[in-house]
């Protein structure tokens, strides 16, 4: 049984999705170690994904100069890769678990005609006012809108994750028994048209996991972020938790425009879409808490549209 | 016939060991991969190892109050494997090479009684006045010592390699006919003991890719860098080029202090225990150039000490 674990790069991070301390970076990653242990445990093979958000935006903020996104995106998946594999190696020495981590520096095949190019939307980094956003528009060539907190914020090309060049290398670990690490941010986001290249613009992790998950034939994706549940008609009065919900259920709320689309619609588009490609369940819940979800204790889980007579 | 190819770090850089534009760090890798497809096209199964002094210069100065040594040198594996991997793929394809390459997150074991704990050497970052110093040294616990050129600048250990944590992974991969890039910047360093800790200390890369050279029984090593050939008498009026020399005779030279401990000298101990530890031939010489190296037009190659009659 082979379950894909995406962990949000918001989890990783302090209040405010600012990055902790090195201290407080190995603290966070333990939980997530324990959570994968914990799944390896009941016996499920575990492909670990995780999100980059305050990271890259910290790296694009001081060494933007420098890293083009596609470089940031490959920082992170090393910096926070080695996090995790550090934290399992350490979760599996004490747990008697015989298994070894294993990162893989993952590149998304995005396409090149992705509407996205024209119509970067993606906010990254921190909020200027309109001086120093035009400087650095002039000297980087970069993008900003206005962002409603009041200033003006550096938007980036989300563009949909098609694929993924390590795939081969991904089913060569997974056979050989490895706990892998990929998919760090999305993956380093790749337009390939005969030869690779990196493009300056930043994949959501949720959706690249969901792609990575079925091109493995994936049973499960569990996505690990900061909520209790996936909710409806959230913070008004008709708000309700969803416990068990199937994926046609799923799919009319978020096209009723449920969820929002900087947090939970991009988790729920995954969960939806893992689901059509043939996943058995999808479940969103917290962090640290991945036995109780996978047992129905809490967290949103989404099946099969299966009609009950 | 297996080869490590091991990148200068500064290779990588602009003049003063700095970090270029991005299209400047493309310009260089693509350099880089185009000697690592010579070698291929001669018949060796090639791992590529690279420096990161320069690129983790940069995160230290620039986010070291996030990321500790051992994740700027996560970050700088991903980063500058990924810059080696897009090249190689890309170098592939135009030559009609089938292989892939593969960037392995590597942590390098060191000794926790290693005596470069007790007494930081290795200078990394800028240079700073007396009273930045002081209160770096404050907010951080970093180590600070007087650097000739005129300021304080940061020291931190830089132990032995003695082991690599992923090397039953690194001759799974080989054995499948993966490019290996491995050992970026000399692997993060790890103390192992019952548990794993990463530490705040820069391991030498030529040290580290003559550890994993040696446990994966390459026959050859070949250092790339700035360098046409090892001088002995460097700068003086003796000075002379060595084409190729015995490892005893380098072994004389080296301990006669011939050379340099910041730049050559880790490179021609590398070479040394390279060959004492069973390599059949290293070589020193420059990037671009690694076909006229091994067919010994440039370069310095390191034999063992057979004696001749």
């Amino acid at each position: 049984m082979l379950l894909v674990i995406a962990l949000g790069g918001n989890a990783f991070a302090r209040e405010g999705a600012r990055v902790g301390s090195p201290e407080e970076q190995w603290d966070v990653v333990r939980l997530a170690a324990s959570d994968v242990a914990d799944m390896i445990e009941e016996g499920f093979d575990v492909v670990v994904t995780h999100g980059n958000g305050p990271q890259a935006g910290l790296l694009a903020e001081r060494v933007g100069d420098y890293l083009s996104l596609d470089m940031i995106d490959a920082a992170t998946e090393g910096w926070m890769g080695y996090l995790i594999a550090n934290a399992l190696t350490n979760e599996f020495i004490r747990r008697g678990i015989r298994r070894n981590p294993v990162v893989v520096i993952s590149r998304s095949i995005v396409n090149k005609n992705d509407q996205a190019f024209q119509n970067p939307t993606k906010y990254i980094g921190p909020i200027y006012d309109r001086e120093a956003a035009d400087k650095l528009s002039k000297e980087r060539g970069w993008v900003f809108k206005w962002d409603s907190r009041g200033g003006f914020r550096r938007v980036v090309p989300s563009p949909e994750p098609v694929g993924i060049m390590e795939l081969d290398l991904v089913k060569l670990l997974l056979r050989e028994g490895y706990v892998l690490i990929a998919m760090g941010g999305g993956g380093i986001p790749i337009i390939s048209n005969g030869d690779v290249k990196g493009v300056d613009a930043v994949i959501d992790k949720d959706l690249a996991s969901q792609v990575l998950a079925n091109a493995i034939n994936a049973d499960y994706l569990l996505i690990l972020t900061d909520v209790d549940y996936v909710y409806i008609n959230y913070r008004r009065s008709s708000q309700a938790r969803l416990m068990e919900v199937t994926v046609n259920e799923l799919e009319k709320y978020y096209n009723d425009g449920q969820f929002p689309p900087g947090s939970m619609g991009p988790k729920v588009l995954a969960a939806i879409r893992f689901i059509r490609n043939g996943g058995r369940a999808a479940y969103i819940g917290p962090l640290g808490r991945a036995k109780d979800i996978i047992r129905g204790r809490i967290g949103t889980k989404v099946m099969p549209g299966i009609t009950l007579i």
